[in-house]
């Protein structure tokens, strides 16, 4: 089921031009119009997911499939040293299209981009603790 | 088949503690022990693999699997209003283990986290030669 409202479902149904680099019959792969770098390449289901969560394992597993050949396509077209692979879930996480979508963002040397990296530290005992939340969680 | 040099291979083996959140024949997910955030999760698939573009697409897709739920799980066991899903390829890109690792981080409004966002645009025709190049890879 596509939503009329969203932009990426807009795409999907060829109502909005797209610069598609990659099509199956579960997803659709195309240049980001704001792109982080050149050849930052976004892939959606083609069905309407809001985010992470709501999508079918079954399905997920449908739109990863082509992800490791189109990430090394994208680097070698691209010539970059690396590569993000990056999913928001939230408007807090920066996402900004509720459809679903992974980006693919080519990386370089000096490019300023990258995420803030503030690793911490666990105080006794609490990654025990939130073990046993998310484990109740998954039950 | 596992590096007996890489530290997620020794987690897989049993050979290094970690707080283990979720195993299937495929997958070990674990708390990252410099975490960004509270629950912030790693997954891993069990066989080595030194990034994205080298494991096999069936592979992936079972190691995607349980993402929807655990992501849901991480959620709401942290109370966290968004989640970051990130791989990065390449010491460029931030990858310091060279085990393709998935990284499940809850978010929370100013939580001082986050991509630095610095989208830019495409000069006319620049999209269309870089589809063409990543066509061709892909091909």
């Amino acid at each position: 089921m596509q939503d009329t409202n969203c932009i990426f479902c807009k795409i999907v149904l060829g109502q909005i031009p797209a610069i598609k680099v990659f099509e199956s019959d579960t997803a659709l792969a195309f240049l980001d119009v704001g792109p982080l770098a050149e050849g930052h390449v976004l892939i959606v289901p083609k069905e309407h997911y809001s985010d992470i969560r709501k999508i079918t394992p079954e399905e997920l597993a449908l739109v990863m499939t082509p992800i490791p050949k189109l990430a090394a396509a994208i680097m070698r077209a691209t010539g970059a040293q690396g590569l993000n692979f990056l999913q928001n879930t939230g408007a807090v996480a920066g996402q900004s299209v509720f459809h679903l979508h992974f980006h693919l963002i080519p990386r370089n040397d000096s490019d300023g981009l990258g995420y803030r990296w503030n690793a911490g530290k666990y105080a006794e005992g609490r990654a025990e603790e939130l073990r046993t939340k998310i484990m109740a969680e998954l039950a």
